[in-house]
């Protein structure tokens, strides 16, 4: 779930070398210690992979570590299959399969790159059997696999780990019930409980209860054990032939086991967060986690009489990260801060508003709202269905909700539910953050770039989208005081610097733009019409490129309506341009672009040309410059095709 | 779930008659034998109401009867609030309200009606709280009203009731949660346990297990009775003032309760399915349950002493009763089947294709499949989440499953499941049935328009709707043989006349339609460009009426691709005529027209007018005439809308 994308940490990193792990995985596995010691290298290497990309979940790689470690040193089969249903665990995985010498060693360095290991696990890359990172899927793969060898006549076992917070999406539940009545004693499910979810304890977010009487009660196998002694461990993966019940096993884990000050159990989270579940270390931060896993580290080796643990050292560089690193200068606005603000003001005016959150008060920008209103703040946990009816229910009796999660899940997950509250007219505003192909490090999973084709049909629904800090106040104003209906409203996460200066007497006209280059002629050769910081800001410079290299007048303007355009006002400006461009920060189909090809064609019977530029295959997973490059986003590649569609009989 | 749409029954039909109801009303409702008589009376009603209608839910009406009357007669206070999350036993809720006088008797006479009752529950209609018939939702939007009560310092308890196979949704386990967390003591749920789902029994499809003992463990009060024993039912609805849990209460219930040859203990679900889930009887099967209904309701009316109970007859001649009648002449084709015998060829040629179901094969053509293949058979439940995904997992390891539900719940409900699939790179097909506007007769809750938009942006997605029964299998055959990814097929349901007759040899260019009007010149004024055996028909009928009345020539087009537009051969259609006309059997905004205008934009830089028609609001209920002309989607309205658009100087 949260996904906080911050600075790379650079400097000295450390990581086990490749001769430590080959050495290490000739050790018998039948040894307790070598697994433990191999767990411990695996630590060491999923923090340097994820200080390195400046973004990761270490929190949740620490607890699951000697899990992942037991099963592919000693459990599993070489036919047998894991996968991470929580997927956020990815670099565990990754350093597990690096270190038994399935994946290269050389993907260490690239966490979260193109061409690289992707944030959460894709089957692009060698030893990840499914995509997993939109949460409570797991149970299902599995079972579908199950059914697919079954009928192809093979038999292996499947192995599924799962988090804890995710157990509160329905989907989890949903898939317990026909692995019993199929027998599928193929599948163990583990459950890295390991007590915090996203923002804070789960228990404090929407508590399990009686985990194992519930499970029992749909009829699956369970089983609990303390998910750090491998003892225990392995006893408790070890199956009954004779029983033809699916094994759960609850793993008692703790967050950022390993590195005492990462360790959940240590920290005050009655009335904190947890501060490691996503995002880098900092610099410090990094240096005592890596003190603390190589001391633990040696005392294994050596109680173990294992010799040549060696560590290679990298020297990194601000420059040589490339995380994050864009063209544009700082410093970088936080859209998702703005809106918090901005919701606080909302408030204030309006009793009836209502915040509910699942599980991303981080990310969201809601820990102001929920610690001044927190009776009007509303913890649904990771359970978007019951989150988008409950709001549902609240419209129909007066309150005016607002409802937030990442734009990925909040979109898809309960779109059922979101077009069920449209057909009862109430009034629901919508905020998905994380909106768009960036950040890119968290991968498609969480690059929510088909949101608008998801929501643009609801019934009396606005999409909106803030193309810089300060418009973000007035959209949202808009959107509780203004707006007929329900709306949505789509937030860049990661931080960027303002593309153009927003007048503060700007009016806002549903379905218009206004220009944002203040150097554009009103009579100019093309006009880029686009939405949000990121392709705002690319407009801008493909603009000046434009200029500055083939002496093309380039306007930019900034349409922050997703699912509706002016047809009047598109007309006006498609008369005082030749070539209209229309970039989607989102699939091509279904896009604003959409939008605006369809105003032209009802309306507009002129002989503008259109170019519509976005994405066409499902987004790479990478750092923001290799992101917009690998999808001809960025400036570069937006003039480049804007130039060659200017050229005489060209085609778009 | 299911909703078959038959013929309304004609000739004499009866209901109890207004006077009755209203001496009725005034029994006391402390007697449990007035109670019981007024349940009867009920029954009788909804009979009445579904027979007139053509379709509805009268197994599942019957067996919540005696629940709604205890509740409505006695339980509940004037304040409270009751509402039904499995939607299709609205006709046994509408009967309580005009038996208490709440909705107007009128309204008997207009079941699935425009501006009458609608199939599924809407909050347009007096005493109707929220809107259900999408399965799952209903604790969740308690919690959100109870919540608002709560902020708003109000107190009324709330009663929901639930089907069986609806638990298999996880948005119910979902929703559990939070009601035990925050101590929702004036929540009341009742489960209508009457065992049978849309198909058959609940066990066969996806057991329940341990009812009991799965709620319990999730926190919550849990009581368990006879729902038809009303003494029992009373008891176990009162609540302990000091309990802070909300309640569940698992009223075990028969299906088709009060007629015997309905009632499902009585058939042989073993092996087959209960033939009484949706639909309208017969008119022997009408006859038959009125005369029990009608015996029983005068035995309890001499017991307890009440008299003048009257019915009213209804004379209902064939033409009188508008259901799903259409200008059309008669065969009208089942596509549905044409597809069950389509997917036999397919499954025939290729071992590795497997069928998914979510509790409908009867709805989805999926019999003949089931009987032929029992091992490539796999029934999910009323669980898409999970199937969507287990069909992941099954095309990861090299089958070819081939998932089937509603469309408007398979485009939805597993919306994120779907491209967490796409991202894989799989091939899946999904195939969505009641795909369009029609039938009307369920409500919006079951009418699909918004499934093209929801899909459309699928990476790797091709979206296709076959035009007449006889396309069904060549397009199918593209999806499994030529479609380089997935695919989805989007087909009518309510049997339709075919509008054209299409030639053997067509052939398939992605992209690309054909002329099916065969009057049609080259040259045209107007080329209607639809999709679907609906939106066809009206085209052509269109377009007679424009030749006829207007002297304007018009070709009809069916293009099968709704996510994809040919643009080099729609540039050379639009060479040919001065006004495009995209027909829409969806929301304009996310549909085929989308498609037709970005190419239109694009690459015909012509004169070429467009016109797109397609729905603006959310689809009203009623019979297939009056949703069309509701729409400005039936003949008349596109003839005059094109009439309009050619005339000089008009807009779109």
């Amino acid at each position: 779930m949260g996904d906080q994308v911050t600075a790379a940490v650079t400097g000295d990193l450390v990581r086990v070398s490749a001769a430590t792990l080959e050495r290490l995985r000739r050790e018998p596995a039948a040894s307790q210690d070598a697994v433990a010691l191999f767990a411990s290298a695996c630590r060491i290497n999923t923090l340097y992979m994820i200080a390195r990309a400046g973004s990761g979940h270490v929190g949740t790689c620490f607890s699951c570590m000697d899990i992942l470690a037991l099963l592919h040193r000693r459990r599993m089969g070489p036919d047998d299959i894991f996968f991470s249903s929580k997927g956020h665990d990815a670099p565990a995985l990754y350093s597990t399969l690096i270190g038994l010498g399935r994946l290269d060693y050389d993907r260490l360095d690239r966490l979260r790159r193109v061409d690289g290991l992707p944030g959460h696990p894709d089957v692009e890359t060698p030893g990840i059997v499914t995509n997993t990172g939109s949460l409570g899927m797991g149970i299902s793969k599995a079972k579908g696999m199950i059914k697919a060898d079954r009928l192809l006549g093979r038999h292996r076992e499947f192995f599924v780990l799962t988090g804890d917070g995710e157990l509160q999406e329905g989907q989890f539940w949903e898939s317990l019930a026909s692995a019993v009545r199929d027998e599928l004693s193929e599948l163990t499910v583990i459950v890295d409980h390991n007590k915090v979810q996203s923002d804070t304890l789960v228990s404090r977010v929407s508590d399990l209860g009686d985990l194992e009487a519930k499970l029992r009660a749909f009829g699956w196998e369970v089983r609990r054990c303390n998910g750090h002694d491998l003892a225990a461990l392995d006893q408790a993966l070890q199956r009954d032939p004779t029983d033809r019940r699916p094994l759960i096993v609850i793993a008692d884990t703790i967050k950022g086991r390993g590195v005492p000050f990462m360790e959940h159990d240590q920290l005050p989270l009655d009335t904190e967060n947890y501060p490691f579940h996503s995002g880098a270390p900092t610099l410090d931060q990094y240096a005592g986690a890596l003190e603390a896993l190589t001391a633990t580290a040696e005392a294994q080796a050596q109680a173990l009489g294992f010799e040549g643990l060696a560590w290679d050292t990298v020297s990194l560089s601000p420059a040589g990260t490339g995380a994050a690193a864009t063209a544009e200068p700082p410093p970088p606005e936080r859209l998702v801060d703005a809106y918090g603000q901005a919701l606080l003001i909302q408030a204030a005016a309006h009793p009836e508003l209502v915040a509910l959150d699942a599980d991303l008060v981080l990310d969201t920008g809601l820990i102001p709202f929920q610690q001044r209103y927190p009776d009007r703040f509303v913890e649904c946990g990771i359970a978007e269905q019951d989150m988008v009816s409950q709001a549902g229910g609240m419209a129909l009796q007066g309150l005016l909700p607002v409802v937030h999660s990442f734009a990925c899940f909040l979109s898809t997950r309960p779109n059922e539910q979101i077009y069920n509250n449209a057909t009862e007219g109430t009034r629901i505003l919508y905020v998905g953050t994380m909106g768009g192909v960036l950040p890119g490090a968290p991968g498609h999973s969480h690059q929510s770039v088909r949101d608008v084709s998801a929501l643009g049909a609801m019934p009396g629904m606005t999409l909106l989208q803030p193309g810089c800090a300060a418009e973000v106040a007035p959209l949202l104003d808009w959107a509780v005081n203004d707006c007929p209906g329900s709306a949505y409203l789509r937030l860049l996460s990661l931080p960027w610097p303002a593309a153009f200066e927003r007048p503060v007497d700007t009016t806002l006209v549903p379905g218009q733009g206004y220009d944002v280059r203040p150097t554009s002629t009103p009579a100019a050769e093309v006009a880029f019409i686009a939405h949000g910081p990121v392709l705002l800001s690319q407009a801008m410079a493909a603009a000046d490129r434009l200029e500055a290299s083939a002496g093309i007048s380039a306007r930019v303007i900034n349409l922050p309506w997703l699912n509706q355009v002016d047809a009047d006002w598109l007309a006006e400006l498609a008369a005082t341009v030749g070539l209209l461009v229309a970039l989607d920060d989102h699939y091509r189909i279904g896009g604003q672009g959409d939008r605006i090809a369809h105003a032209l064609a009802r309306e507009v019977r002129a002989a503008t040309g259109f170019l519509h530029l976005g994405l066409q295959r499902v987004p790479v997973c990478g750092t923001s410059d290799e992101v917009l490059a690998a999808h001809g986003l960025d400036a570069e590649c937006i003039a480049a095709a804007t130039e060659h569609a200017l050229s005489p009989g060209a085609g778009s």
